[in-house]
């Protein structure tokens, strides 16, 4: 007899055994960790045990031994009749199918069992180890707060469908759909279309044993002849700048290889605003540039797919966060009403789509699904960070910052959650700064300037050593020191006002010269030389323009962020999440020295890593974390910066270093507070700015 | 004020009336025919009131005097408070919109008014006209006994979307459901996903003003700019030979313009089995039948648009029925596996799928549907002309054939249903006849043979006079007499047989060539004349062959029928509908005469036209129907000639005319039995039949 033959033969038994319940001698048994407990006739199958308690164990196959996602561990219990000498005294002994699985597969480590070909003997306390359970959890490395419970949308279901009969001409679909409701419960399921095309072929290529992936307990959107227990998905987060994909095993939510791609839509423009500009001017650019962002998602697939020597065709899901332009280009959508007010959104609600539709190559029948939009400048990026760090979940007052050339951000806790984008411009990441540049080897990312001497030191990317340590000219020889990455830039700035080169105001004091030959003359306002090389290379230099731009950025951060304060009506925030690139590099006592953030204990501001992405994986590993967002981002209050009044003169006030209304507690708890400094000047730009 | 913000004022104000109904003075309206009333504060509008008491009338542009589809007609109700003089003094007077109305579209009748623009000031009894009423019938010109109830799957909404609004971010799409959830109920809709990129530049040529395609009160399917009142749908009969297809207009149900072509497969196999062992033998030959069927579908609802001077964008829906083969080729599946037993379907359900799916070009977001197959053998065209004969409301024994190279069979009454397919093969095509040819001009369609002289008369396809009637030959010199069509071939031997020339066994007697010049030897058989021509044009000959064929395709026929008849456990049917264009054409007596149907009163024998194509008429506009048809399908009883062992008895006794067995008490009350006659023939059909 065949084993899959033996399997359903097994099954039936146990479904006799059951109706003849009384007449025999039962047993008692007890799962672990749910503690589900009940007693069954000897001989009763241990995975028909657990599915009549409800205990929550894994199965590809339905209990055929071939996917080996039942394992259990037999466990000792006080309750046991007699004392339990070995495993086979209380459960059947290893059978030929276990053998098989562990010569074809792994070979089941010490004490494992295949749960749907062990019978109960005798009282036992059967431990359901995680990864067998369908609903395991994942341990995130990089967020150590929380954990993802797998629940993938979709699955796979293993069965064999029984020979066309002449007699009963109804189709192979119905008959796959049928036995899909019998063996599985899966009811009233509808199908791809596509699928008709292939269903005869699969079902003849594996002697009509299939295997089907269900998308929501609802479509079959794939099929793959005989037993198959793999499937992947992959996690999407679409920048403005960059582009990064991690493909998943969505049967243990691991994650198995990663690629990124610099966003190539930068040849229609830096940033956002600029790439809508172009479609504005261009109207077929909207369309050019949709195809080069599927163009560069493809790639990018078929590079983490290969990595694994897997297949494109093995992808069945994608789980996409992108902000509002990139989410509408992405879809086709012409971004140019997200270029001016009133900024509508085509749409605000998540988007469930096949991947076809999207000119997507992955599964002919895999989904793709994005995250929902906040508002017409606060997008699905948004939304994944919201999943990712949970300020719902939170009695702190929390605030979540993800910094780019607009700034997402994010106030509150399990009471109320509010959202807004600021346009902090692209000062952060280096553009815009004469000497800034990308984070690559060479960029200087730590500065200290000694405020009696206002001589500084620094480190650069690539080299251990700080910049007045012994070695550091000959480690950094092969690259030298090429510019100021955006960490830099919040370092030197932020040192620069503590050691009162810059005032309050931002004005480098030209006073200083008298003091340092770091301090020079720049037509009519004052520069601080960072590093003067020995060679040939440039000066490099922070000019007074450069701090007017980093004022102009931090300014608009800290503005959006009061506004959202006032909306809730607090004073302070309790915890600070800072997401992105930017977020885990700044150092956060200067980001608080500048202003970017309010004040805050500095033991409850950190990095949150890039959140949105995580958001994408959360959403693809686990099919409720959708619901959950979807029906969040409907109740988070959406503000709008162009709109409000007041964000000009939070903005005014959010010019000064740190800030001009505000005072910084826990911040000047631990920094000493410069002697505060206004210099008359021309350029001032708070009064400029008033100006206006 | 523009007409539209008019008419939002007009609704506003009613609801506020209702609010205050006690207050008011309250005046009674009546509608016609259906009978409801109600009690209204003056100046309600009549739609409002209409709309409260579940009164069935249509709207398209919810109330704003655009569709002129809520007309309505004021008629006197003794009920009355006042004399009625003129609808002025219980009707506000016409207004603006309606003139307006008037001068856009046709002037609206004498007595009509628009019921949305129309208010109650006094007592009246109001008609709601047939061609006003949302489920208004269809007469169906070719079908007496029912008329189609119109209901189609996919209606058009006219609906005003509110401006984008900053504070508000959501998007345009929730904007617009919203609105179609508010003015017309419609709640929980989806979208098709290509709509996201039109809905703005849609909304914006529109000025928020949008005609929205709803498909089974489910999904948004199209979006037209402004307002929109006219749809269309296309029924599709895909036959192995012809494909035709009739556009409706989906507001009314009129056939507006009909087109049809010969099934481009032909040049891949004549018949449908030779069809697939094409496929068989080229594998990709399954797609490029595929392809060269799904052009010419797109040829055609290219045709028939352009003849009312529409675009296939206009075509919203399709309702298609083909045999299984067809059916499966059409949506890409190979069908190879319907070409042997177990004859597996891929799927014996409906099929509905976006037309773009299959390469059909209407509408992008239009819809397919696909009327159930029953089984391998018996497809959506049997399921068409049950939909369209109704035969499980019949308390007769009805029997329905379609006769092409398979006859479709069914038999029943409102009990019970049984289906079977019968392998007739292209005889009664004229295929496989010496002199066989397409019903076309010059071929002999009518014959009567005199029983006396032998001597024969016919009608040929394109002249009125018989062969013995002066001016004949002058009347025929343009085609001259080119061979016989299906219905004469049915004919000629039907006559054969009733003056004796042919035995009950099917042999051509040649004792006969005694008595007349026209039975002439040919090798060992004997053949009849049927047409000498003056010139030297070919003579038009019956051979033994030709008898044998129509005995097989007869036999094949009548066997199918008395299998079903066996199993429902009926000795007679009462009541026989032919369908297809072989039933519009054959003559009934002389079918009966060869034993092609089972004896039954002459009278209760009809033609049922394009049944099939009937029932996919019905099906595109009474999404109902496509319940029933659906429902219906799973319960008929499906046999399987091939598998019935009596089948073969059943063919042997029916290869002798009309049959071996049975008596047909009811064909020989009118016609003169023939003398049975048994001419031992080494060819007879019968007995070489047996002994295979």
């Amino acid at each position: 007899m065949n084993p899959l033959l033996k399997a359903r033969v097994a099954r039936g038994a146990a479904a006799e055994d059951e109706a003849n319940y009384i007449l025999q001698d039962m047993v008692k048994v007890v799962f672990t960790p749910s503690g589900r407990r009940g007693s069954f006739p000897v001989n009763t199958p241990l995975l028909h045990a657990a599915r009549v308690l409800g205990v929550d164990i894994d199965s590809v196959c339905g209990g055929r031994g071939l996917c080996g996602r039942c394992q259990i561990i037999c466990a000792e219990g006080s309750f046991a009749k007699h004392q339990i000498d070995s495993d086979s005294t209380h459960l059947s002994p290893l059978c030929a199918t276990e053998i098989k699985y562990g010569e074809r597969k792994a070979p089941l480590a010490n004490g494992r069992r295949l749960s749907c070909h062990t019978l109960l003997l005798d009282d036992v306390v059967i431990d359901v180890p995680p990864e067998s359970q369908v609903h395991r959890q994942i341990v995130r490395k990089e967020a150590d707060y929380r954990n993802i419970s797998l629940d993938p949308a979709t699955r796979l279901y293993y069965v064999q469908v029984a020979e066309a009969d002449m007699h009963v001409p109804k189709g192979d679909m119905q008959r796959l759909m049928e036995t899909l409701a019998q063996e599985w419960g899966l009811a009233n399921l509808s199908y791809d279309s596509r699928l008709l095309k292939t269903l005869q072929p699969v079902l003849a290529e594996g002697k009509r044993s299939i295997t089907v992936a269900v998308h929501k307990n609802q479509q079959i959107i794939a099929l793959c002849p005989g037993f198959r227990d793999k499937s992947y998905g992959v996690a999407v987060d679409v920048g403005s700048t960059t582009i990064v994909v991690h493909l998943c095993d969505l049967s243990n939510g691991e994650v198995l290889s990663s690629a990124s791609l610099m966003n190539p839509q930068i040849r229609f423009g830096e940033d956002l605003m600029s790439r809508v500009s172009y479609v504005m001017m261009n109207p077929e650019g909207a369309g050019e540039m949709t195809v080069v962002i599927r163009d560069a998602l493809n790639s990018l697939f078929a590079e983490v797919a290969a990595e694994i020597e897997a297949s494109v065709e093995d992808i069945l899901e994608v789980s996409l966060v992108a902000n509002p332009i990139m989410h509408h280009i992405l879809l086709g959508i012409s971004p140019v009403e997200l270029g001016g007010a009133p900024f509508a959104l085509t749409t605000d609600a998540a988007v469930e789509v096949p991947a076809r539709e999207l000119d997507l190559n992955i599964n002919g029948g895999g989904r793709i699904y994005i995250l929902p939009c906040i508002a017409g400048h606060v997008g699905a990026d948004t939304a994944g960070m919201i999943l990712s760090e949970e300020p719902q979940e939170q009695d702190q007052m929390t605030l979540l910052v993800d910094v780019g050339t607009n700034a997402e951000i994010v106030l509150g806790n399990r009471q109320r959650l509010l959202a807004c984008s600021s346009p902090t411009g692209p000062a952060f990441e280096g553009a815009q700064i004469s000497c800034g540049q990308r984070a690559a080897a060479g960029a200087i990312e730590r500065v200290r300037i000694n405020p009696e001497t206002l001589q500084p030191r620094f480190k650069v990317i690539g080299c251990d050593l700080w910049s007045d340590e012994a070695g550091f000219d000959l480690a950094i020889e092969s690259h030298g020191v090429t510019g100021i990455c955006g960490s830099g830039i919040i370092e030197v700035v932020a040192e620069m006002f503590l050691s009162g080169i810059v005032t309050v105001d931002g004005i480098v004091d030209g006073e200083l010269a008298a003091r340092s030959s770091r301090v020079i003359q720049n037509d009519r306002t004052w520069s601080y030389v960072l590093h003067s090389p020995a060679n040939d290379e440039a000066q490099i230099v922070v000019t007074q323009n450069d701090i007017r731009q980093i004022q102009l950025a931090k300014a608009a951060l800290y503005a959006g962020v009061k506004l959202l304060m006032d909306r809730i009506g607090t004073q302070k925030v309790e915890r600070i999440r800072l997401a992105g690139a930017f977020g885990s590099h700044i150092n956060v006592q200067h980001a608080m020295v500048l202003g970017l953030i309010p004040d805050c204990a500095l033991g409850e501001v950190s990095s949150a890593g890039n959140a949105a992405g995580t958001g994408a994986r959360i959403a693809l590993l686990n099919n409720q974390s959708r619901d959950v967002i979807e029906t969040l981002v409907k109740n988070i209050e959406k503000v709008e910066t162009a709109m409000e009044p007041r964000f000009q003169d939070y903005f005014v006030d959010a010019m000064a270093f740190p800030n001009k209304t505000d005072s910084f507690p826990n911040l000047f708890s631990v920094v000493s507070r410069p002697v505060p400094k206004v210099i008359s000047d021309g350029a001032g730009a708070g009064r400029k700015r008033r100006r206006r």
